[in-house]
C-alpha cells in the first residue's frame, strides 16, 4: 500500500482496532502492521494528525489481524486522547456516511464518489450529498447554587446516571433557540441569560455538541417522559452519577461546580 | 382545510410567495385566502408563530393565486422580519428535504413519512432519516484596528462585495477548530482567541452559522482561488461594500467596527 509512516484506523460497525497496550491506534508503516490475513479492502487517507497520514479501513467482520484488540468506539474514550478519539469517531462516520448514501435519495440511482472531496455525486439527477454533521445543544440551567440535572431513559443502570439536558438544532432555528425550546420542552423549565461554553463533535451517531450555560428563569419541572425519567435541581455538594471524564456533559458540569463553590468561599 | 387562523406559507422551489403590501406571509383562515384556483396538494403544519399555526403548502409551479407576489427566498430578508424569514427558511428548507429523500439511501427502497416528527423511515431496511441541518462557522479576524475581508467567487458584482470568512464544519473537528482551519486554508493567515458570538439559521441550502471573533496570530495572505477572487485588511473607516443587514457577517462587521471605533475614542 504506502511506505509512509501513518496512522491506522481500522474499522467495522462502531467497532474499531486497538493496541491496548499503548492505549493506541496502530501505527507505522502498511508492512510493519505484519497483518496476519489479506485485506481486500481499500485504505483511504482522511485526515493528518501530528503531520502523518491517517488511513481508514474499513472492514466487513471484526477479523482478527494478528495484533490489537476491537473496542466500541465509545468504550475508546478513557483510552485514547481527544484527538485520536474524535478522528476514531471521524472514520467512523465515514463508514456510515457511505453505508447509508449508496443510492441518490431523490432519483434512487447508484451514488458515485467524488474525487477531490467527500461527497457522493448522483450523476442521473446532480444531486450532491456531503457527510451528515448533526448540531445539537447541550445546556448546564443553574438556579442560584444548584444544578439542573437529567437521567435519560438510555442511561438507566444502578446507580442510575445523571447528565445536563441536550437535543439536535431544527432546521430554521438559532442554537440560542433551541436552547430555550429544549429545556422548556424536556423539563418545563424556562431559561435566559445564555453563555456559550464550548463545542465537541460526537460520534454516536454524528452530532456536534454546543455546549451553554443558562440561568434559570421560571417554571416547575415537567418531565418529558418519552427521553427523561428524572429530573431534579442538585446541589453541588451532593452529586448523583455523572458522565465520564471526557464528556462535554461532564466539562460544563465541573466548571459549573467550581463556579458555585468559588462563590461560596 | 382549516377553520383556524394561521400563517400560510406557499413555496415552490426556492420562492415563497408573500403579501407585497405588508411585506408579511399571508395571514388568516383557509377560507379568507380566496385562492383563485383550486390546490390539490396537502397544507401541513409544521410551526407555531406568535400562538398561531405555520402552514406549508409545497406547489410545483409558481401559480398565479389572485393575491400576493413570488419572491426568491433571499430576496425576502429585507422584507420579513428576522423571525418570519427564518419560518419562511424551514418551510423550503423542508420541501428540500423530503424532495431529496424520496428514497433509502442504503437500500433504494421509498421512504415512507413518520407521523410523529419530522422524519423519513425506510421499512425495508430501518434507515431513518431527518432533515439536513449543516454546522458552518463564519469568522471576523481582526488584526490590530483591521479587519479581514474577502470577495467571493459568488459575489462579482460592480462593486465587489466583501465579507468575512466562512466554511463547513466536518465530522470530528470542533467548530472552534474549523474556524482554524478554514481560515487557514481560505486565507493563509493563522489565528487565535476565538470569542464565540451569535449563531443564524441561513437556508442556502440548509445552514447552521457559527459566529466567531478571532485575532491575527500569523501569516500573510494567501489566497484559495477555487473559492475567493481577493482577500485585504480593511480600516474600519474605509469599507468596501458589505453583505446585507440582517446577515449574521454583517452584524459581526458592524460589532467589530463599534469595538474598534471605541477603542479608537
Ligand atoms: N457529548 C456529550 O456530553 C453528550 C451528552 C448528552 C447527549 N449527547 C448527544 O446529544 C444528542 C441529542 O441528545 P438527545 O438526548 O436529545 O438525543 P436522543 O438520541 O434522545 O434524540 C432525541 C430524539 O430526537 C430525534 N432525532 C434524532 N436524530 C435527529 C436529528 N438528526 N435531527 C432531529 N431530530 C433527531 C429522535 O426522535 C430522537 O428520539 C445525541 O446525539 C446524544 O448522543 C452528547
Ligand atoms: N449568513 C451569512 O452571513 C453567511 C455569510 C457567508 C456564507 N454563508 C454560508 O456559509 C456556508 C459556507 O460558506 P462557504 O463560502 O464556504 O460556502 P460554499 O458554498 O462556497 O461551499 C464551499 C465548498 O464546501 C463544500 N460543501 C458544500 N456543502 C458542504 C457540506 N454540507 N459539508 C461539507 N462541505 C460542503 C463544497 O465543495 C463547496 O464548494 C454557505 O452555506 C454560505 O451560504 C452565510
Amino acid at each position: 500500500m504506502t511506505a509512509r509512516d501513518g496512522w491506522w484506523f481500522f474499522t467495522c460497525g462502531n467497532q474499531i482496532l486497538l493496541i491496548p497496550q499503548g492505549h493506541c491506534i496502530p501505527h507505522g508503516q502498511w508492512n510493519d502492521l505484519a497483518l496476519n490475513r489479506d485485506i481486500s479492502e481499500p485504505c483511504e487517507r482522511f485526515a493528518v494528525y501530528q503531520s502523518e497520514p491517517c488511513y481508514r479501513v474499513e472492514l466487513t467482520e471484526c477479523f482478527d489481524l494478528g495484533f490489537g484488540q476491537w473496542f466500541e468506539l465509545r468504550e475508546t474514550m478513557s483510552q485514547l486522547n481527544a484527538a485520536l478519539f474524535d478522528l476514531a469517531g471521524k472514520a467512523i462516520q465515514f463508514a456510515l456516511f457511505l453505508d447509508t448514501h449508496r443510492f441518490c435519495g431523490r432519483c434512487s440511482k447508484p451514488f458515485e464518489r467524488v474525487h477531490w472531496e467527500l461527497a457522493l455525486q448522483c450523476e442521473a439527477c446532480g444531486f450532491r450529498a456531503y457527510p451528515r454533521v448533526s448540531p445539537s445543544i447541550i445546556v448546564l440551567v443553574r438556579k442560584g447554587k444548584q444544578i439542573l440535572l437529567a437521567n435519560h431513559r438510555r442511561h438507566q443502570q444502578d446507580p442510575p446516571m445523571f447528565t445536563t439536558l441536550a437535543g439536535f438544532i431544527e432546521a430554521g432555528e438559532t442554537a440560542e433557540q433551541a436552547v430555550v425550546r429544549e429545556v422548556y420542552e424536556e423539563s418545563g423549565i424556562k431559561v435566559n441569560n445564555l453563555n456559550y461554553f464550548d463545542s465537541q463533535p460526537w460520534a454516536f451517531p454524528h452530532s456536534l455538541m454546543l455546549g451553554y450555560f443558562a440561568d434559570y428563569e421560571s417554571g416547575h419541572i415537567r418531565l418529558q417522559k418519552r427521553e427523561l425519567s428524572a429530573a431534579h435541581w442538585f446541589d453541588v455538594d451532593n452529586l448523583p452519577l455523572l458522565p465520564p471524564h471526557g464528556t462535554i456533559a461532564r466539562r460544563l458540569i465541573e466548571c459549573a461546580v467550581d463556579q458555585i463553590k468559588q462563590e461560596s468561599d
